[in-house]
């Protein structure tokens, strides 16, 4: 058994002061007294404010040459012993075999456009690719597709295919007789625009230099990434699709494919989606990008050379999973067990939910690019289909309409180190003010006074399309009131073809992940609505 | 202007491989061709994968020397700037005037205790400190007095004092003729043991050898604390209190009072707390926890002498933020909105959302002792009023009463280094099974089955007191089920003198931290409740 670190440190820092220490025995607490109360006037440093701690060092010092034994032993990191062996083993392996990981899950097609791509936001892609797979067959017409989002680190491996065997995300919910039928259907799933998995992200290489775009890679959005996806479709020579399906990311997707396209969809799903993202989902996702970023080995994002920030990917994901499976199954599954009952508690995982949250981090921790993580759920963050932040759209695109001709010009792309490109934080802290006022219900989702109007100006060109709008009542991160949100805005612009379904805690106490996991309630209404 | 520390990385970066670079007015993509779609098997590491950039490189290199262009500007991080400054300040600070910060809010009294206390898990205080404020007057009989519990982090400080006029924590509720009437009852506020507001707590001494505590410092339990606070009632000389009031962990704290001390109470009120920790706020305390120990300044507790882990701080209070006020009141005040909407989007704080939990991580990073959060977040996790607990508890007590004795007869304390005392992970990880068996009904709270009948055995103490039990329907970290619970399993003990009332989103948006806000409701409530 080796010493744990902990005690090592400990160990260490005591020694600092050993000379001035002795051994309990002579602790002055064998004398019982009276407890007594004293008035503390400004709290001085404690060097100056115990001097009877010095003094009794002193006077233990001449009995004593005994080793410094603390009141208590020293706390162990078993946790961070992990995390410091993981980043040794990576970085032998870095030594060894040159820098990875490459993030992969394995055989896929990729489409490459050697067209450039104007982003929302004035980015550009020179050329790009995006990785997907297909299941099932095209018909002569070209009209059974149907084209399947992903959620945010979703690779384009829905299912198994002869290329790639291994079970895909939605193993069970695609084949012969399952809720997107391969009998009837050409399904195709992508990755998307900014993953790893593929298609073109920040571990890419800038064509301009040849170098990882890094953090160098444009700010994205969900209607990048189907406008993208609409690129692959006219490879394949799909003008219009049987349905646009999507969960949690891939329902934003599958709602933003219709708005922006909807001469090219017949029907729309959206499963735990939403028509805009709402502070708390940001604030969620925010931490997770703030605590990969705090990790020293992010580097800004250029990390492609070296060790990855495994740490600061895994605690991401750990509070990731919270939002995306908290809810009263973990009251069944984990209460209040602890791990090993049996051992003293600890500040390192402990109970049997932090030991499930830790695995999972671990095991995402290196499967998944940290920048792609960024950019992606960034993207997630500025989803809003309401009409005037369509038009604002609009307008900063045709502005920058002038980049892309002056590309395919052979000018100049933008200047790199555009101070424009940097948000400094406002100069004033936020200052919190406290109102009582009620709610603005023009803001406020889910109210009496029904859906915002400009929700409902923006999601008009969905008027005509039959729409499944899904939803789970134990979901944190895409409430139920959001699938609400979604169905009354398409019923206020006079669709009368919407479906709405909300599974209550009583079908499924999974949260949001449910899409994932079941293929009863989910899968079967996905199945009738496509039928 | 300065160049931002990201363009001069990405320059550091991009200049490596300058000799292989051009100027992007040579791109390929000047060619607009259409786009294709091939197969990759097994993706290879990029190097191999893509010669044609290599290619690509080595001819333009011919052609120019120009500097190296990006397709996209880099990214800046000015959050990343401010704490990599705030770091050097310390440091300067930590040079000029030596290490600090001592945290502290000011003049409160002090109650030593010289004898030493047990803690539940067999850790040793061989003396301690309860720092605390008192407001009113003790009559003459003593029978007059309210112990005000505090949240998490909370100081003494819940109302002005002439000694330090600082508005409290619980300012407006506290006073003649407020919820807390200072005209009638002598109320009475500590600051936690574990804390760091004057308190005994992981930041004081180690009277073994005159050094901190660190992680020397041993787990704590929310009994442990009452236990502490029950001692300076000795000290005051109360034998009985009139009541004993606290929200959020002040709640548990109050609960526990009472269980563990039912002859020394009068009544209990207990607000947006619970009778056992649930596994959501334990994941929620386990990400702030972790975050905190990544951060590299955290150096496993040690960090007393140098400068302390602010960024790691920050961080895990904007996770508690989330979970302190998130809520309807969210969509309201922030909405989607941006900070700047004139400026691109940014992976550094962007949306308000953003930019308000970045204020409030700042200003509380070097406020509260960081080995103090995870103590007593710790503790908070621990809380069980449950009989099968209580009853582990006194077996393990009694065990351990031994070292105590021990201690005062002048014996040692137990060895440093105590193996069993680090927590080492199971070594096969958590395996996921899904199950959709219905939820087992003894176990999860809220059922129709009623409250769990080792909660009711174990809170059978509180049979004969009169409680006020107060939930708020917005709140996600202690949610209104969990008020039902107590209420609940109060009744169930036989207690007919509880009083449950649960704030619903019309009345409350604030969340967990409405009980620091709604005078009207929350402060109302408790006054009618002591009357």
């Amino acid at each position: 058994m080796t010493v744990s670190r902990g005690a090592q440190i400990a160990a260490r820092l005591l020694s600092r002061g050993s000379k001035t220490l002795a051994s309990n025995t002579s602790l002055a607490v064998r004398r019982p007294v009276k407890g007594h109360v004293h008035q503390i006037r400004n709290a001085a440093p404690l060097h100056t404010r115990e001097p009877q701690h010095a003094q009794a060092r002193a006077v233990r010092d001449e009995e004593s040459d005994e080793p410094p034994v603390s009141t208590n032993p020293a706390m162990s990191f078993p946790c961070l012993d992990a995390s410091e062996q993981k980043t040794a083993a990576l970085l032998g392996r870095s030594h060894a075999s040159g820098p990875e990981p490459s993030y992969t899950t394995g055989n896929h097609m990729v489409f490459h456009s050697s067209d450039p791509i104007l982003l929302d936001w004035g980015g550009i892609l020179p050329s790009f690719d995006i990785a997907h797979e297909t299941w099932g067959t095209l018909n002569a017409d070209k009209s059974n597709a149907i084209l399947l989002h992903t959620g945010l680190s979703a690779s384009s491996h829905a299912h198994s295919t002869e290329a790639n065997p291994k079970p895909g995300w939605w193993e069970k919910f695609i084949g012969p007789g399952k809720p997107l039928d391969t009998e009837r259907f050409f399904i195709i799933c992508t990755n998307v625009v900014g993953g790893c998995y593929g298609s073109t992200g920040p571990s890419s290489l800038d064509p301009s230099d040849g170098q990882r775009y890094a953090t160098r890679f444009p700010i994205l959005t969900m209607d990048d990434m189907v406008r993208a996806q609409a690129r692959l479709l006219d490879g394949l020579g799909i003008e219009k699709l049987y349905a646009s399906v999507g969960a949690s990311m891939g329902g934003m997707q599958s709602l933003a494919f219709g708005v922006h396209f909807p001469e090219r969809v017949g029907r729309i799903v959206s499963i735990s989606g939403c028509a805009r993202s709402h502070p708390y989902s940001i604030a969620m996702r925010h931490t997770q990008r703030q605590v990969l970023m705090m990790d020293p080995k992010w580097n800004r994002g250029f990390y492609y050379d070296g060790v990855p920030p495994h740490h600061g990917m895994k605690l991401a994901r750990e509070i990731a999973t919270v939002t995306y499976r908290s809810g009263p199954e973990w009251e069944n599954r984990f209460g209040r067990q602890r791990a090993d009952a049996s051992k003293p508690p600890a500040l390192c995982p402990d109970f049997l939910i932090e030991t499930y949250l830790d695995h999972a981090g671990e095991k995402f921790s290196l499967e998944y690019d940290p920048n792609s993580l960024l950019y992606v759920s960034k993207a997630m963050d500025l989803f809003d289909l309401g009409f005037a932040h369509q038009e604002a759209t609009r307008a900063r695109r045709q502005q920058n309409e002038g980049k892309l001709a002056s590309l395919t010009r052979g000018g100049d792309v933008p200047a790199q180190g555009d101070p424009s490109c940097s948000l400094t934080l406002p100069t004033k802290n936020y200052e919190e003010t406290i109102s009582t006022a009620p709610m603005d219900e023009a803001v406020s989702s889910g109210g009496m006074s029904g859906p915002p109007a400009d929700l409902v100006r923006g999601m008009a060109p969905l008027r005509n399309h039959p729409v499944l709008v899904m939803g789970v009542a134990s979901d944190i991160l895409f409430p139920a009131w959001q699938q609400r949100e979604i169905a009354e805005t398409l019923q206020a612009t006079g669709n009368e073809k919407v479906r709405h379904f909300e599974l209550g805690e009583e079908v499924s106490a999974f949260g949001h992940d449910t899409f994932l996991l079941d293929l009863e309630n989910i899968g079967g209404e996905v199945g009738r609505f496509l039928r």
